[in-house]
């Protein structure tokens, strides 16, 4: 575990100040060992995990921040860099290793690490190699940390929060996946950008599965608390469907062009994840399309086809994690297009090896 | 205790949405009764006490804030108050009770209450029915939150923090008077307003007996890091010995001055007092001039003389309390009116009845 | 006007430190006059304007804040409890004066004086009250401040407004009230609490005239985006309309009971005002349901009466001001209750000398 | 200029909203020209400046965010990343283009563009491609912005901030370059780790030349406003020149183990620009090591060997940018190693075409 002074040369025989510039009261007792704090690790210190812990950071929503990463050279730079911003924040212990004992005791752990894609490489291969990844971090993560909520964000997040579920052996509403929060954004951002009005006070939701056939949940989208499709049927504006597709592709597309432009996403999911930390750490009982376990919901009930499904959900996230889902009305439709996303998701974590 | 869901209208048979409205994920577990979270609890709603606990609210230091006070229309009509301003900030637990077990578990105990002295009635018997007072409220306090933090407001500080310490039997870190900090802020903001720099590079301490016989620590003030009297005696600047004390006095007449202006003083006491809570409770490890136990610190030996004495001393705020006491160096006439105002201390604690 | 230095014993002869601490970078220029700095200036300190002031100072919404009331000693006393804490806070000039001139280039002046009923006295007689009362104010601050917003909050708030706006001879969109802002806010409180939901998640708008005969506009009320009546028809579950009346009866209740409770109401309103100020000053154009020009709006057509009518509505706000208001769809009954409140408003308002 | 709804594919045709949403009050102005807001330009969108411009942004310093770079992708792929934060943030409008008019009337501009050192190239021939680069930046920055502040990040800072003075025609206070403010972070940081303190308890200066000619100022350094050299004497502590030397060389060579690390800095320079960008916005008049104009100061009188030099001084900043500079005492080999970097900066400065 690194931390600056241990491989700092201030060591023995240095400026030891400690002992004469500070001195201990008397009758003093020792912190009590249950003494309440916030930790948080993050486990992967690539440009998204690095996004959410600076931002975890700025927003001062941790008082220990643990890194992780098998590259022990950027890691080490990255905490370093950290560090030195210390004056200009609230004290925040920082801390890396390569190894997992750094986490121990977390209330968070959000996990970014994941596997890329090799030319040529079937995207199932790529997901069994994610999983081979995920079996050397979840399980320590998951002992370490017992009391922990699981926040997953590599990618494709949906199969990985199930497969961190089954091997972390957590209750469910204590493992969830960043799904679409984030897309969810792009799409408030969209609609409140065309209509010149701050995007939080824009509700839409997108949900299902992250990705290319994700939900758009359009009778849900509403500006300050005005539903715009009632509102254009009342006032007589007839709006094709093919405009509000457009929109949907347009978000869809979103990642993929910053992807295209700078060559990965970083900030806005970094801002994604760090508000998702502070609903749950927090326990803001606030309502945030999520990954979670999808059986039960929309007629989701995979559970006669043998097994269990995550997709993102409206999911009102606390301090105990995912504690349930709001009851959305879906068209026909759109409950059609979540049941064949859990279909797709379903065959292809049997063909997995978790 | 009033929570406003109790007392509301929408009791059985109303708007029954909670069952409907969310329903929860298959396979949770209910959270673990260890669960972190934050509780502060003020003692004590008057103008002191509200302003406190409305910046604590403001600063979003906790997430349960639990208010006493033996006047029940006035401590509800405060609660109410304040719960409705919930769309406008985080979420926060606000609840109230005339009985102490709506603090049970609070991580700070801040006591504000205090009885007002009446015509003619003496100093002695003032504190004396002060006493009586701290006798009903730090028992159950110390009982129902064995592992908190107890920071005194009352006054006279010094003296009630000697009494909470010794009525709560905890050990002197958790037990912490508000003392000096805001004399020191006042110190501090009017040098700084004098150089027009900002107060927060201007480090100054006053110390002791918070009140009249506090001690400004002269060869403690530095801005931006440069001191200010061997930067005068550098410049050949003289100072004259009776302009320093001038800026002294009007620090401690300042108090007095709010109070004839306005009747009360309570904007800056809320601040100082959140900004000490913040110290404490995120673990900021910084030093403020706040009462303490003071036995052996500048040979404050009054142990010899059958007793232990509170004052303010600058002092390391963290997660355990005063964690330790820096040790500053002060010239002998400071150090001698600091032991004179102990001695005074002791003499005025063998008269108490505690 | 009162700043602590000019009244300060750091006078001539004393610890002149100023000109030998800082020196001159040499090829300086002065600051240019036109250097944006943001001024907010509220005039009366009683609860409600100390509130607003001291959350506008935490929030840390201005570089400069100045007081203006009529009682001198009581004025000095608050400025200078905020002053005092200028160790825990961002540097802010905060300025007091009984003279008008301190407010010179607001950005945005908040009213909160107001004459209290006395014994026996008509309404009419204390609205004329305050209109003297507004002659005296509105047209110095508009003279001194001519591009400022004008936030009235003193009541009653929709005539007010009006007075303010035709004394200032300011836009319609730089005249605002604070209006059922803080009303919508204990409707979203209340419904947020049975639901055990964020409050931030829920939209509700109260409109109308800020008061007994508000408008609680049902249709519109959503969790998460969803719509509650919608969702409980779809559901099939009934909901008697009494119960809503029940709640809105609570809503319009709170303030009472907080008055008979503690006396006066100010935290909430405080809170309810700095985010008004958010979103004005900071162009957040956000939506909020405040006191504006409501001719033209749900068929208020009230110009062909003869005048114009002050009421709640939902306005986007923003650096300009109230730049629009939403097209929220209402009911029949709800449109002629706020017909009804236009036709009163507008009586009482030729009854006045303005 | 890029703005995400102009190449929206929301565009005519679509679903056009705002008309219909929003209704504009009656008798409103359109907002005056003069209105103030806070813009801030960022040019060089690299891994530091974009850790620049996300901090300012989490910190919500501006009402404008425009970014510049030569790279037309990566710039528009970081406007996209920042903007679809929108939902978890205060408004900010967030624009982007190659083309510098959309700097214009921005009140801080902030430069970290910069070429990169070729292999085997000169650190002169370097530094005379950045001039030629500032030449293409600095002049349309201040033709268009002709009231802002520069705050140069770019290295070598100290040269080019001499480089931007020349090229703007600024007034000296307006040229401002971020110097050793980040060093002094990582000092204080280093200092704090070791006692265990709040890194913001600790003052502590490294002034001079930006990097390894750095000057540390020892006398100058205090913990909690306790000068430290002085304690230890005091406490008669013997404290080796070899170990405070140790100290600074660890902070000198802090940036470079980052850099061979992770391949570059970022976060920490991100916080540190972002701070004073606040001090200078926000007018706090807070004492900051930045490069300054240094002529005039501690004897270095650099006019009568023809020419100006900038380095890093304890800097009053505020509104008008570097208002002052601190009098700070120095040893006699501290003033003669500035001295030296002055020459040393001269020197390399009669090089340089400008």
């Amino acid at each position: 575990m690194h931390k600056v002074t241990s491989t700092s040369s201030l060591g023995p025989g240095g400026l030891d100040l400690t002992q004469s510039f500070f001195k201990p009261i008397q009758n003093t007792a020792p912190p009590s060992p249950t003494k309440r704090h916030t930790k948080i690790s993050v486990i992967g210190v690539g440009n998204v995990g690095m996004a959410i812990a600076q931002t975890i950071l700025t927003q001062d929503l941790a008082d220990e921040l643990a890194l992780v990463d098998a590259v022990k050279d950027k890691l080490r730079g990255e905490m370093l860099d950290l560090q030195h911003a210390a004056a200009f924040l609230p004290r925040t212990q920082i801390l890396s290793s390569t190894d997992y004992s750094v986490t121990a005791g977390s209330d968070l752990c959000i996990v970014t690490a994941g596997a890329r894609q090799n030319p040529g490489e079937s995207r199932l291969n790529l997901l069994q190699r994610n999983v081979g990844l995920f079996k050397k971090i979840i399980p320590p993560l998951a002992q370490l940390s017992p009391d922990a909520i699981l926040l997953i964000v590599s990618n494709p997040v949906d199969v990985l929060t199930y497969v961190a579920w089954k091997l972390s052996g957590f209750p469910s509403n204590r493992v969830i996946g960043s799904g679409t929060n984030l897309d969810s954004s792009r799409f408030r951002f969209l609609i409140a950008d065309h209509l010149d009005v701050n995007a939080q006070d824009v509700q839409a939701y997108i949900v299902g599965e992250h990705g290319d056939s994700s939900v758009a949940l359009w009778s849900s989208i509403s500006v300050g608390g005005v539903p715009i499709l009632s509102f254009l049927e009342k006032q007589q504006i007839s709006c094709e469907k093919e405009t509000l597709e457009r929109i949907h592709k347009e978000v869809v597309g979103s990642a993929y062009e910053v992807i295209s432009l700078k060559g990965y996403t970083s900030w806005a999911i970094g801002y994604s994840v760090a508000n998702l930390a502070f609903s749950i750490l927090r326990n803001q009982r606030k309502i945030h399309p999520v990954t979670v376990m999808a059986n039960g919901f929309h007629g989701i009930e995979a559970a006669g086809e043998g097994g269990e499904v995550f997709l993102s959900l409206p999911a009102l996230l606390g301090r105990g994690g995912a504690l349930a889902v709001t009851n959305v009305h879906m068209t026909e439709e759109e409950v059609q297009r979540l049941r064949d996303s859990a279909k797709t998701l379903l065959e292809l974590q049997r063909q997995l090896e978790v």
